[in-house]
């Protein structure tokens, strides 16, 4: 499908990749590229790809698609230095999990003749760096792009068929859109999580001890995406500040109706709302993008042998 | 173990109950009471137990154990209900998720001689009825006793061993602290759980079918929590008001902080919080009390077949 692919930070999503490249033969080189020696070397060892560089312009010089999988605030620096190495007609690629900021910092660099084409694949769990990538993680999730205005249709075409070749479904929308909807169906979920684990562990009447024995009776699921990588992390709330601080804003309005309605023992406006939240869940299970299994199949996955 | 034991209330609880008490051999007779015909037919198809029962009072008559696994709003009634037909010697317990208030609500009823000793599993899942239990739901996780002062501590070493011969660890503690360890370890997380759905279901630039669609970025996490029971999670609202309210407000404080850091673009703030987080979920996990499979093992039950 691409002749040689560079792949620029080889962390989970960049690994992957890798991996699913490989698995459905989509280059015929794949050179790697990552800031530190360590992770160059686990990338080597994991056989991620056919070269590896400490330098990211080595390995974009001749490749016609290079795909940056680093944290959104490193964006601008990886673009400037990969773009004396761009050749023209490669499709240049990210997987940032914000949009607008990502395309602020790296259109200025995008050399004439190359196609920059910003995308979001919506897969990821809690894990990072190069060893927690898997070949299906993009399987059924949802990629999407955010092209300029002036982006050729046939490189964007040419992208989709990748990333449908990953197994992912393609949108399209405008970058402030998806900037938007990740704050409330992603980057909120995570400072939320976040914050109730944060204040969870500050407690003075209730000890850390306790928390952690009985995390099992809700506390935990909250818990994963407050594990998710904290650069990572750190740079979306940077980065998509407004569309956070506007969804924060919404969420805190409802939250101190909820509060008003436990202080007033309004008990059909609380059993109106946790009815009506049971329909979204169903929705999302029918949609595909969650398991049915009571309990996430925790149950399963600790006691696999039993029937 | 016991000779008779009745279960008041046959959902997740009660009806996991039935199967570990019938795996495990606990009972010569399990006497079954529901409010519903309907509820009480599915118990007698899944043979549950030994007799079914609509009236409460025939269930508990010559029970040695009485369990009451019912919303903890209906405590009181039901303890009204079979206050006269309980046997001198018998052991009267439930299982509700808070614990102060059901005292308040069931000991005014308790007989002369009736050994009453509030307890609470922490174990459960998102699912409710009797087709949703299953016998092995409380290996492992702990089970809290809040006995009142003149508690028999032969009655409590017996109900202790039950809920050992289950799978359960057991712990004692007072009723208020109970709550207040609950509220934050349970309550809050599927307050905001429910509060957060609702936030991104009202939305007006950010439609429900993207919400759904997008889900697995973060999303999906809360819904699980949020698909719990409506019933309960009103009554635990109401019956736990207090060190509900208490936890509400530290948490938003918090929010508050973290919002403020988002807004000034402190990165250092945001990204110390976001590295404490990790170090609390590998706690809970080495407290097996949560599993480490990725994404909750999703993968692995989506594609069981895979290796
Ligand atoms: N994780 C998710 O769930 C998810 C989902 C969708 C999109 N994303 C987006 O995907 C991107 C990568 O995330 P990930 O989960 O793959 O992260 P990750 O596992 O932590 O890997 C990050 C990679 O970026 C490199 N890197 C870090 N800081 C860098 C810098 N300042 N300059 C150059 N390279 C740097 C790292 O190199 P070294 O290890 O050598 O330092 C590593 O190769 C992020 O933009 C994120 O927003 C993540
Ligand atoms: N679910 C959890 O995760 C969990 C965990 C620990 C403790 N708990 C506690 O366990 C108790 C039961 O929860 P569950 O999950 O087993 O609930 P469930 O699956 O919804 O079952 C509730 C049972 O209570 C009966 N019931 C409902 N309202 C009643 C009323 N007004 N009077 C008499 N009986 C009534 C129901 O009877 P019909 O179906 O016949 O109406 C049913 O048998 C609650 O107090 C809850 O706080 C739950």
């Amino acid at each position: 499908m691409f002749d040689r692919i560079a792949l620029i930070g080889i962390g989970l999503i960049g690994s992957s990749l890798a991996r699913v490249i490989a698995q459905k033969g989509l280059a015929r080189h794949v050179a790697i590229a990552s800031r530190s020696v360590d992770t160059l070397k686990r990338a080597e060892q994991l056989k991620l790809g056919q070269s590896y560089h400490t330098d990211p312009a080595e390995a974009v010089r001749e490749a016609d698609l290079v795909i940056v999988s680093v944290p959104v605030g490193s964006s601008g620096a990886v673009a400037e230095a990969i773009a004396p190495a761009l050749k023209p007609g490669t499709i240049l690629t990210d997987v940032g999990s914000t949009k607008a900021s990502v395309i602020a910092q790296m259109s200025p660099f995008v050399p004439e003749g190359v196609h920059f084409i910003p995308g979001h694949p919506l897969a990821g769990t809690e894990k990072s760096g190069p060893d927690a990538g898997f070949a299906d993680l993009f399987v059924n999730r949802w990629c999407i792009f955010t092209p300029l205005p002036d982006t050729d249709p046939a490189a964007l075409d040419r992208l989709a068929a990748f990333w449908r070749a990953c197994g992912s479904n393609i949108d399209v929308m405008d970058a402030t859109h998806h900037d938007k909807v990740l704050a409330i169906v992603s980057h909120l979920p995570h400072i939320i999580a976040y914050n109730i684990v944060g204040t969870a562990d500050d407690l003075q009447n209730v000890s850390k001890t306790e928390v952690i024995k009985y995390a099992a009776s809700g506390f935990r699921d909250f818990t994963r995406l407050a594990a998710s990588d904290p650069t990572m992390w750190r740079d979306v709330c940077l980065h998509n500040r407004d569309a956070i601080l506007e969804m924060l804003s919404r969420f805190s309005e409802d939250l101190a109706a909820l509060q008003r309605a436990i202080r007033w023992g309004d008990g059909d406006k609380l059993f109106d709302l946790f009815t009506h939240t049971r329909g979204v869940r169903r929705s999302i299970i029918d949609a595909g993008q969650e398991i049915d299994v009571p309990d996430f199949g925790r149950h399963v996955a600790e006691q696999p042998a039993k029937s």
